[in-house]
């Protein structure tokens, strides 16, 4: 019997599920690559990509008219994409339809489209919280796990450690090995740059110039190794954060070859850069123009600009991100650039999304030292001028700006503590402060140990705010074992190798061979500041008191009925008596107060002694 | 016939309109001196003070009981106060009560306390608005119109005028005499630092230390004098503001010698320093102890920290502030220190002072860069905690400081004119932005001509900015003929002597003499720009739009139905082509521009000719 190449394509497919039903060559592509039954929205909209795939017809074999149908054709100014809306019926079964496309004058096609049973209660999907720590990790930087797709024949750039914008290997695999590692550390949630496919000439390590947003990068792993990473993950109470990027593609994605649109790219394909002025889209004296030049401009020549105002484009984007929480049982977003996306569209993502997930947690990068501009997106925001959108969390950047000046900075009636203190005195802008991600350093930015001069006193100080302040806490991957960038900004080495990660390190932060004394300490401390933190209710969720900085001494209470922390910076040189006189509104009534790593109780009335250039946590009881 | 002692008192005040009706040697004093009829509230606390008088108890004459009862007499902890609520009739006619006060063991005393009739209707009473021009002026550095009063026998500190903080010899004498000048600038409204009484050692010039809240200090001249000068102002278009100082006195005020009451000033009457952390009012994670340590800490020794949460103070502080604004018919009130004061007091004082006169503006100095901090007090603002004041206006210290930096830094993508754009762009925290007070500096900060390294082109542009952006615009005197402070921040030299204001001043910069050529081109130019100002109404209520700055240049557009403005300014040393391109929301449908100075017109399709650093209003047309 002779077997067709489609029934091939269909087993070969079937024995990989994450991918593609494949169809008739004639076309090439169909997004989302498959869907789900019993979804609250019962639509799912196929962008179909093939030679002249907008002049034919499609309807659905007749056996399936009962679990779907086709509620809308919509054809661009290209006629090689063709959008197909899909109405699933509420009821429907898991399955697999075939979509059959008819043209006057060419051999009919066909398309066998899947339907997948859901395999959890998004209801029950709980994003990450208060109560996680989110370490973010840059994939090819962490661990090569599997040194067979270090490089690729289909993608140009390939492995050169190098070079500190070169690709050097990490991969997910690597990841999974050392989740053991992580869980260790205290990490419940795991947030990645982008590892889907980013086929570019070069830099692509860095993963935020998507070409094909249904696909993992070979040079990861595979579609399905993510969802492996994920399970295992979960099944050690990890979390898995998806990094989206609405806002562009790199330059070298599939569609940019042949645009879905006209308008599918901003500014019709050329590079014109963003004036960087989000300010614009809170401003009641603001142009258009300007707002505009915002919202359209792009950041750099290969990453174009993606027009969400085009609804095809704005479905694509919601749908894509529904399939990845979908596929792997995410448990959160962080979304990329976030407010240069077009603002309706924005608002119309995150509403569709959490219509699937009410519980999942979002988290959008909106880079702005200034409350405002944050506050004005958070869920719960009242804006004057009506706008709202129902992203739950933000990173907050004007914070850690400010806890890095609190600590770099020299003390004086201006500087140093008194930022921080200044800081948290404006949460009354945030509809929810204590929902914000709070965090020392990521990615884009010098590490926190480099920030605050290598000195890992100042370091330790950080890391027990993130810890300790409200928020929701995330540090970058090394930092616990003083992972620094001396004397550059290079974003190469900012996102360097993790020790141990490659066979043949010298160092292996893993097992703590070969790490300096000082490293080795801070990933002691890491370990016991977040697994005591797991169980501290109070710092999760209780209320936060502080107290005005003086003499280079911060402190701080974070309280509920069942327990009161309290929390004292002192970056004096020397050690010092805290003044407990000020803090009576806390103290009052409470007799003693013990350190919770060394577990030693000092009545109040003593007095407590704070070690110079320390941070102490106390229990008071 | 002999004539009572009292009665030659009596006679003897009657010829000083202002100074109290006297009463026996046993009362001291009586403060507010006198009322009047038909005010809103219709209740007046008297202050009475004298040697044991709480032991007496109080009475109207039975011939006043018809107009006037008392409703509260409440004493203190100091036998030597008494306070009487007089309930004044509504419809009770303007004269003199008799207070008779007895005592068991002692004389029967009497005291007439005069209601006068209003004159003038405080419906009608107009507040400073966004048409006025506010002109700030140093009493003692402005003129002296009468050198008679330079030293004064009853007070320590003398004439010295070559102590940049001693007394100059500027009176109210020398503003009166030059009101001409001040309309020819096109001023409308004029803000006095203090002139009550200051009995200070030393430094009382700058009149921040009151000593008597009810008396014009005698070196400026009298009661009566500030009378007329109001009315000569009236006069003349010119509306006074009066500066009012709610937190402090001076520690020679009269009261310090013998305290109304323990609790009068804070801290007991000892000097513990604020800690300034005016933050901690708003803060949602505030201990009390730093919001108690914040009000009611002392900014100086001099200067005791009054305590407003004592009634008895509280409804004196309110009744000092209408006292004078019904006195002299003001048209505003400039707050000094305004968060340092209790917040439950300020919202209640603010309240009983809008409530006589509802039209009445009041500007708080509230000194933080941080809009959400002025917000939070601003009428119409709702915060979350529930508080709110009144008070209409607030200093715009946030524009201020990124007006100068925008000015006065290098252009670069973070720097410039970007910080005047991005400040405007945050003016959605305010409930009324308009409603600012907005200014380039003050009598406690360096003089925008120093600030802006002495460059006339660059105060200019500040001068021009500070006239056409949205907010109701004051200047410092001086600042017109480009009076500057170089290599100092010295608050004696920043206000220093106005030339012209001394007899055999070598300057006259009321005639001109002697000034220098940019000083008097300057002159000129706050002469056409406040000029014009006036009748620009789009400049006074017209919406503001303004486009990103980009290469220096910086534009926005004041518009109602009736004009359009187009301000422009170019920070190059070149001359420039304005991009008329990414302004076509404001100019479509536009065919020329007309500089409003010269008068000189171009068709905007010609395109717009700017001069190398330089500002132009242009007319729209």
């Amino acid at each position: 019997m002779k077997i067709s190449s489609a029934k091939i394509a269909t087993i070969v497919a079937l024995c990989f599920m994450w991918t593609p039903l494949q169809s008739h060559a004639g076309i090439e592509r169909v997004e989302p690559p498959h869907w789900w039954v019993g979804m609250q929205n019962t639509s799912v909209e196929l962008l179909i990509y093939g030679d002249n795939i907008g002049a034919y017809d499609v309807q659905l074999a007749s056996s399936d008219t009962a679990r779907a149908k086709i509620s809308k054709r919509t054809r661009t100014d290209n006629p090689n994409y063709l959008f197909v809306t899909l109405d699933i019926a509420t009821n429907a079964a898991a399955g697999v339809l075939t979509l059959n496309f008819t043209h006057p004058d060419r051999a009919t096609l066909q398309h066998h489209y899947e339907l997948k049973a859901r395999q959890f209660d998004p209801q029950k999907h709980q994003g990450f919280s208060n109560r996680d720590l989110i370490y973010l990790l840059t994939p090819d930087r962490f661990a090569n796990g599997d040194p067979r797709n270090d490089s690729h024949p289909n993608y140009r750039d390939r492995l050169n450690r190098a070079d500190p914008y070169g690709r050097h290997g990490g991969d997910l695999q690597g990841i999974i090995d050392h989740l053991d590692y992580l869980q260790s550390l205290g990490v419940t949630q795991l947030w990645l740059n982008p590892v889907v496919e980013n086929a570019m000439q070069e830099a692509s390590y860095h993963g935020y110039a998507g070409t094909d947003f249904y696909k993992v990068d070979p040079r990861y792993g595979s579609n399905a190794l993510y969802q492996t990473l994920a399970a295992q993950a979960r099944a050690r109470g990890i979390g898995l954060i998806i990094d989206l990027v609405p806002n562009h593609s790199g330059i070298d994605h599939w569609w940019l070859r042949d645009m879905p649109a006209a308008d599918w790219v901003n500014h019709g394909g050329k590079f014109v850069e963003t004036n960087h002025m989000r300010e614009t889209l809170q401003d009641i004296h603001a142009a258009r123009a300007d707002q505009q030049a915002f919202t359209d401009g792009w950041f750099v020549p290969t990453m174009p600009d993606l027009n969400q105002r085009n609804p095809l484009l704005a479905n694509y984007l919601t749908q894509n991100a529904i399939w990845w929480i979908e596929s792997a049982q995410l448990s959160g977003i962080r979304v990329d650039t976030w407010s240069y996306s077009d603002k309706d569209f924005l608002r119309q993502w995150v509403a569709s999304i959490l219509t699937e997930y009410p519980r999942l947690t979002i988290v959008g990068e909106e880079w702005s030292t200034d409350p405002n501009i944050l506050a004005y997106w958070q869920r719960g925001q009242k804006n004057a001028d009506g706008y709202s959108t129902q992203i739950p969390s933000l990173f907050d950047f004007p914070l850690q700006a400010d806890l890095i000046a609190s600590l770099a900075e020299q003390e004086s009636w201006n500087s140093g503590l008194v930022k921080l203190y200044r800081s948290l005195s404006r949460d009354r802008v945030y509809a929810d402060a204590s929902a914000l991600t709070i965090f020392a350093d990521n990615h884009d930015m010098s590490r926190v140990h480099t920030q605050l001069g290598h000195d890992p006193a100042l370091t330790r100080m950080a890391l027990t705010l993130v810890a300790t302040l409200r928020g929701i806490p995330q540090i970058f991957y090394g930092t616990e074992i003083l992972m620094a960038n001396p004397g550059t900004d290079s974003h190469g080495v900012i996102r360097t190798d993790f020790p141990g990660g490659w066979s043949g390190d010298k160092v292996n932060a893993f097992t703590g061979k070969g790490l300096s004394t000082e490293a080795r300490a801070m990933q002691a401390y890491v370990r016991q500041l977040f697994s005591w933190r797991k169980t501290a209710t109070a710092i999760h969720t209780g209320a936060l008191r502080h107290y005005a900085p003086k003499d280079g001494v911060y402190t701080f209470f974070r309280f509920n009925n069942a327990e009161r922390w309290m929390i004292v910076v002192n970056k004096n040189a020397t050690a010092k008596m805290l003044d407990t006189n000020p803090l009576r509104e806390d103290l009052a009534g409470y007799k003693s107060a013990t350190e919770v790593f060394s577990q030693r109780t000092t009545p109040l009335r003593e007095g407590l002694s704070l070690a110079a250039k320390s941070v102490t946590i106390f229990r008071i009881q």
